[in-house]
This record gives C-alpha cells, sequence and structure tokens, in this order.
C-alpha cells in the first residue's frame, strides 16, 4: 500500500463532466490499494472571473480580501469532487486549506507555508477515505485566510506529501510532462522520462511553465518525488527526483525560454560602493522580484546597471527605478519591453566549460544578439530580441542534440 | 455611540452595484458615528447556482458537502463588500462564520448556533474598522463547516447582535417590514410599526417570511430588538421588541398564510396508548419538522391522525408514515397536497375569547371550508383548499378591521 498525493488543475476540473473523470481516476487508484489524497484547484476559469468580479468593486482591492476571495474557487472544487467520489459509492471528505492546518505566513497573495498538522487527513485515510483538499490556501496561526500565489496548488500537494510521508506526490495538467523544449515552439522537443530536482529547479525558473519553483524547490527540501503527467491520458510522465550520482547526466536537459520579463538599463550610475545596493533596495521596498542583474564594467567613474522583472510589476518597477535614479544621481533609465529570456539547462555543464562558446556561437551564427548573459553551475541564459526567440529556442534544442522525432504535441 | 448590526439579504447584493449601495449606507452609518458590523448572505442566486451545480455531479449529495459548498456563497459576498467600502475609503475587514468563532452543533445544513466568541469583531471595532461578517454559517468545536439552514443570515445577525451587546439588529430585505398580510394578496395591508416578540414569532411560524422564526425566537431569548426595513429606501420599517405591557394590544395584528405544507391522515389507527407516539417517533427518525398535529376524537376504537408538513419533505414523511401504518395497523392513510393554512395573530387574543369564533363564521360566510384548526394563546390557524386562500386571507384581514388604504406595495 503506497500513499499517493495525486494534484489536479483548474482545467482538469472545469466542468461536472471533468469532476467525474478525476474521480473515476481517484477511485481507480485508491481499489488499487493505495492511499489517496488528491489536492485541486478551482473550476477552469473561476480564480479569473472572480478576480475580474473584484475589479468591478474596486480598482486596487486590498490583498486580504482578494484571498478571501479567491479561496473559495477552491473550495467550490472539493465540495464537489467529494461529492463526484461518493456518488460512486466510495468514501471521500473534503478538506480547505485551513482545516487541514496549512500555516502560512501573513503576506497575502503569497503566503509562505510554515508548517502543516495534517492530523485531520492522516485520520480520515486511517477511516479508508479518499481525502480531497483545497490547493492553493492556508492560514496564519491567527486564523486569516491567506492564498500561496502562482503555482500555489502544486506547493500545497509537494508540501502535503512531505508532511504526511507520502511515497509519490503526482502532478496532473493539461501537459504529458516535462520536455525538451516547449513542443509547441519545437515540434521535435522529446518528453524528459527523468529529470534531478537541480535542473527541475532551473528549467522551471527559466521559464518551463508545468511546475512552480516553489513547488520543486520543497519537493527538493523534502525529498518528494513528483510524478508529472497528463490529466487526460496514461502516457509515461516525467519523475523528478534526486539525480542519481552514478548516471551519465546530459550536457543540457532542454531550452527554456520566458517572454513575461522586461528589461531596465540605468544608465550613467555613479561608480561608488553602495550604489548597487541603493538601486536594489528600492526595488525590494516594492517587492519586486528581479530575475537577471548585470553592472556593467565601469568607465569613467560611471557605470550601468541592467535588470530584469516581471513585465505585471513594471509600474511598480518604474517607479522604484525613477525613485532610485534620483537619489543616486543616474543619467538616465531605460526599459524594453520587447525581450525575451532563453536558457539552457542541464546538470552536465558543470563538467563541460565549453557549452557557453557553444551557446553563443550557435546564436551568433543564426544571427542572433546577444544582450544579457546570466549563469548558474547547470544553467545559461540569455536575453534576445522578443521577436527572435522561437528560432532562438529552435537552434539551440538542434545545437545540443535535443531534436527527436517531431510529435504531435505542436498540434 | 451605538453598536449597530445591519443585515443585508441576497437580492441586495446581487450585483457589484448593489454592493456599491449597501456599502454606502454601512459608511454612512458608520460617518454617523455608529459602531457597524454588517452581516451578508450570497448574492442574489448563487446558492441556487451552487446548489444545480451540485445536483449535476449527485442525485443526493452529502450535507456535510453541500455545507462545504454553499459556505463560498457567503464568502465571496463579504469579500466583495469589503472592497467596496475600502474603495470608498473607509476601514473595513471581512470575517467568514468560522473566523468569528460561530460555534455550532454539527447537523449540516441546519446546525444550531451553540455559542459566539466575536472577540475578533470587537478586536475590529476597536481599531474603527465597519466588520463584514459571513451569514448562514459557522462551524462545530472540532472546525467542520456548516450551515444554519434556512433564514441563517437573519440568525447570524440576531446571534452577533447578542454576542456584541449590540443596541439594534437592523434586517435590511426587499420588504419595507412586516405587513398585516401579504400585500401581494391584500392591496389594502398595513405596514406594522410595532411588534412584540411573541407576535412575531407566530407570524413568522405561520408565513409571515419576513423574518425567519429562529431569528426572531432568538432576538426574544435575547431582547435583542430588531428593525425590519427595506434595502432600498428609507421607509420606517418594523420594529420588533419586547411588548409594553401598558401597551393596548390589537386584537389581530396580521393574517398569514403558508401553502408550503402538505396534510396526511393515517385513518383508523388502533386507539392505543402509544400509537400517535409511535406514528410520531417514525417521523422525528426522519427528521421531518411536522406542523399540526389533529387528533380526532375516537370512535369505535380507531381514531383519525391528522398532520401537516413541508411539501419538500414529502417523500421522507411518506416513507415514515408508510413504515408507521405497517406498525400499528392503521387502515389507510392519504395525503393532500394542494391545502394552505391560514392564520390570525394577534397579542390581544388572549383576552378576546370570540376571536375563533368570528374567524370560523367569517370563512364560513365566505364560502371556505375549514379542514383542520389548530390554536396557540395568540394565534388562530385553519387548515384549507389552496384554491381559496386568498380569499380566506382577504376576509380575515377585513373581519378583523386591519384594511387601511390601498398601497402600491403589490404592484
Amino acid at each position: 500500500m503506497s500513499l499517493i498525493v495525486m494534484k489536479f488543475g483548474g482545467t482538469s476540473v472545469a466542468t461536472p463532466q471533468h469532476m467525474q473523470r478525476v474521480a473515476d481516476r481517484l477511485i481507480a487508484r485508491h481499489e488499487a490499494g493505495d492511499e489517496v489524497v488528491c489536492v485541486v484547484s478551482a473550476m477552469g476559469k473561476v480564480t479569473d472571473e472572480l478576480v475580474e468580479l473584484a475589479h468591478q468593486i474596486s480598482e486596487h482591492p486590498a490583498e486580504r480580501e482578494m484571498d478571501m476571495l479567491l479561496t473559495t474557487g477552491e473550495q467550490v472544487s472539493i465540495a464537489l469532487l467529494a461529492m463526484a467520489v461518493q456518488a460512486r459509492g466510495a468514501d471521500a471528505v473534503s478538506f480547505t486549506g485551513p482545516q487541514v492546518g496549512i500555516m502560512t505566513s501573513a503576506n497575502f497573495s503569497k503566503a509562505q507555508i510554515l508548517a502543516i498538522d495534517a492530523g485531520c487527513v492522516r485520520d480520515a485515510l486511517d477511516e479508508g477515505k479518499i481525502v480531497i483538499v483545497a490547493g492553493f490556501q492556508g492560514r496564519t496561526p491567527d486564523g486569516q485566510i491567506t492564498t500561496l500565489g502562482r503555482g500555489g496548488s502544486d506547493t500545497t500537494a509537494v508540501a502535503l506529501a512531505a508532511g504526511l510521508g507520502a511515497d509519490i506526490c503526482e502532478i496532473n495538467s493539461d501537459v504529458a510532462g516535462v520536455f525538451t523544449a516547449d513542443p509547441r515552439i519545437v515540434p521535435s522537443a522529446r518528453l524528459i522520462e527523468r529529470i534531478g530536482y537541480d535542473e527541475m529547479l532551473e528549467m522551471a525558473s527559466s521559464g518551463a511553465g508545468v511546475l512552480s519553483m516553489r513547488s520543486v524547490e520543497a519537493a527538493r527540501n523534502h525529498q518528494v518525488v513528483i510524478h508529472c503527467r497528463s490529466s487526460f491520458d496514461d502516457g509515461p510522465g516525467t519523475i523528478v527526483k534526486e539525480q542519481d550520482p552514478s548516471m551519465e547526466q546530459a550536457i543540457v536537459s532542454g531550452v527554456t525560454f520566458d517572454t513575461s520579463e522586461v528589461k531596465f538599463t540605468i544608465r550613467a550610475v555613479p561608480d561608488q560602493a553602495g550604489v548597487a545596493a541603493r538601486v536594489f533596495s528600492r526595488l525590494a521596498d516594492h517587492d519586486i522580484n528581479l530575475d537577471m542583474i548585470i553592472q556593467n564594467v565601469s568607465e569613467d567613474g560611471a557605470t550601468d546597471i541592467s535588470f530584469t522583472a516581471p513585465a505585471v510589476e513594471l509600474d511598480a518597477a518604474t517607479a522604484a527605478v525613477r525613485e532610485a535614479v534620483a537619489e543616486i544621481g543616474a543619467r538616465e533609465w531605460i526599459v524594453d519591453e520587447k525581450i525575451a529570456k532563453i536558457s539552457i539547462v542541464g546538470a552536465g555543464m558543470k563538467t563541460h566549460p565549453r557549452v557557453s562558446a557553444r551557446m553563443f556561437s550557435a546564436l551568433a551564427s543564426a544571427g542572433i544578439n546577444i544582450d544579457l548573459i546570466s549563469t548558474s553551475p547547470i544553467r545559461l541564459s540569455c536575453v534576445v530580441a522578443q521577436e527572435e526567440f522561437e528560432e532562438a529556442v529552435r537552434v539551440l534544442h538542434t545545437e545540443f542534440g535535443l531534436d527527436g522525432p517531431a510529435t504531435d504535441e505542436g498540434e
């Protein structure tokens, strides 16, 4: 008997008919002798509809009230899914995030999980029930309702799997697993059957949408094995787990892209100690997640600072930059919204120093200009013009030998 | 400075525009210097839509899961209403029933309030906030989410008013107050400006829909003054409070009707001690709320038992009657779905013994046949054929001098 946590996203429970299919899968697993915990998101576009409703009422609704509003989406899902399981004669019980003791910080709209007391889940499993838990939500120690932000349901699933000591955490979505590149861009992209946490983390952080970074991070911290698979078929999916060190590691496992960022450049920043710190504290004051940060070589006692930030935070970032520029006496600043970040990720890069040179020359041969570069031990990222990103992904996918036979995934 | 609990029903918050209007009223009251707690129901038809969704999934959804589902309706309302108040620059905070410590029994779908620990409401009021609380819901001591059943939001409002020691509990709805009869049936019905708890309780129990019986009962038990008024205008409404004994009491304050019941008759029941008890324990086993119960005079050692029950419980009641009839060896049973119960209510009836005679002859003069009769010290009820109920209400309204000038309420 295994204990499995199965997570289903919004598209998997978009309609009552979809719910019935998910119920069938839960029951099949339960009847096969496993203990089953299901984490579920809000139905289809419900969250978007609630956000839209809020904006009809208020231009800038308070985050506490947004969390109060949005958590109803998952609560509807768990109740309906429990009913669907019960209607098939199996025993089920639903719990909200607060009910299963998912304790979070009080950062409304992007709370961090602090602790889980999954006692009521364990009790319900012991009674032979299929347990259905609302993703994306928790509560502060003093009882405020919070949401976990983007990818929150994945995080709930992984955290519950860790808290319960589950054997596996299955993340079901409309994607068949993790691919060497987005099959919509690269028709010859291949499914990756196994990937380590570190590589998966870099893939997620650089644009592969299938798993949220936070959930992979949580899985790595608690050694939770993740199985990414399609809600709609029985394909093999992708297993994310600790890399076996004896295994030969691909130099490059995948190519990712991210078109959701903008680039700021602050020109002629006085090259004095502490100036960069002041710029970035301003941005931190506005709660902006920076991604790439590059400071150019100094010339004539002045330097340029560039960074990328999420496009959705453009307004806040602009305000922060304006303040910083005034404060430090920089000459000017510009923002470029038409960028894309292309990354190659691979655990084998650590031992193959020539990878960066290969990446840059492959892009150069295709006539693609590189703007910013950033690296980690197992990732290389370049910012390019947004109009060139598809070409860049294909070039790199081919360069590093990832092309397989063309699949249907791109259709 | 007064502390006021203001309750708004579903039609008062049916759309974002309605929410804005309610927000205006809350703020006006707050700016006038009062402490304001608002209890709110689900928007418009949301509860019905959720019920419909549940029935697409399951024919007989478990009540625990229905409560999990339905409580989301009020939660959406409180979040949006808090946003609407905040968007106008006033300070507000929303709480679910579980959050404000509305502790209930575990009778899902019709839980009883056991206790209220309104500490977080008191704290928020002390911080100058308008406090918005979800009606209709609570939680069991072990954290299960419950609903209070029909009229639950009124009950929440009264219970909160009692728990907080509020000066008044304002029940705002699409009705201007309590009338001497339903103005849709009797255009000359008049608004009752003041009414005692006992009379209001009889009015509510006999069909006046404006307040639920449970909320009036709770108000009486805790001496909470209720002010029933329209959400949409500033009419005087109706004050429900302890009757001043020095005040002259109307013989009949109002005429009510109820067409939501069915009548069962069990024929030729053996007239032995304990037989009636067995019939009614069967019904209690099925959790059926009985209303009128009449046992006819015994003839030849056999008797007839009639009772009315809510039409929505027809199936369960039928099953119970079938069991009981088999058990006690009665001859037959019949059910009549086409009945109406007409009641006259008045505190002055206690001291005017001829009221019943006047009621019966007025109906007889109009050719209306009386089927069952039941009485309380301040109420007289008759069951008549459903097709005659409007005529019966009008006849009695005139007979007891309640007609005023015709109003527009019936339009």
